[in-house]
């Protein structure tokens, strides 16, 4: 599912001497897997954190428990905290950021399950999207890695 | 591949209200992906760190770039630092590492293709194994996932 696109954003990003950490939750670590997924990858990939917990979020990502609280964890604001902190953290040039609701539980009456927020972080800019996945809970994990690798390897194409 | 051992440790860490945090390397995020792959799984797991550079592994985990220097980043004593500092680090009950080298390039005159270390921590007690795997970069990271999954659930078990 994810062959063509990996090996796009592998070939670019040792092209442009480019490296980038990444920081999800509702993927669970399918995205930092698909991006180390190719021999090479080290030269480009630093770090990848699933902060699964709200805790964690804190502990590795710093983002503070009254932002969560204030705009949820799945949210625009969080998905822009997740990407530009785990960029700064590790120095790297790209921060990629995944936070939403896989299900088949977490739905919140504002937030549907399927709703995934995805940022991509450089020193001075973030793109965040929001997306609405529908189907199964390997199915919105799947999407939103997609959704992600898709992001990036638009702005490597740029 | 992982769904039989996965849902056993789904419900053994549940039954036995137990949680963890994972440290990979040679993976990728494979076995955070494997052990937030089933409804429910943020009742146990707390955070996944896919240190895929020795910096990463010194800024997450706190193990000192003189000790990677000394033993190498695949090594016992950087397994157990992996393990036990993720572990500490959430307040979880358990952590698991695995750090190795899954190829095509990276072996040393010490260390061949598909050594790996996998470490079960707990408060008191660090379980340690080390294998040869054979195979792809694709094999040896699936198994030594696998062989993660199966020390966790020997530990469950007892």
């Amino acid at each position: 599912m994810f062959k063509k696109i990996t090996r796009q954003n592998h070939d670019r990003l040792i092209k442009q001497k480019k490296t980038i950490s990444v920081a999800e939750s509702c993927t669970g670590g399918i995205l930092s897997s698909q991006l180390t997924s190719l021999a090479g990858s080290s030269d480009y990939f630093l770090l990848g954190a699933v902060t699964y917990s709200n805790k964690s979020k804190e502990i590795v990502l710093g983002i503070p428990t009254r932002t969560i609280a204030k705009y949820g964890a799945v949210s625009q604001p969080v998905a822009i905290l997740m990407a530009q902190n785990i960029r700064k953290k590790t120095h790297a040039d790209l921060g990629l950021s995944i936070t939403g609701i896989a299900g088949p539980t977490g739905a919140t009456p504002s937030k549907s399950i399927g709703t995934v927020y995805i940022c991509l972080a450089t020193k001075n800019k973030n793109t965040c999207r929001k997306f609405h996945f529908t189907g199964s809970r390997q199915d919105i994990r799947k999407k939103s890695t997609q959704g992600a690798l898709r992001l990036l390897c638009a702005h490597l194409s740029q």
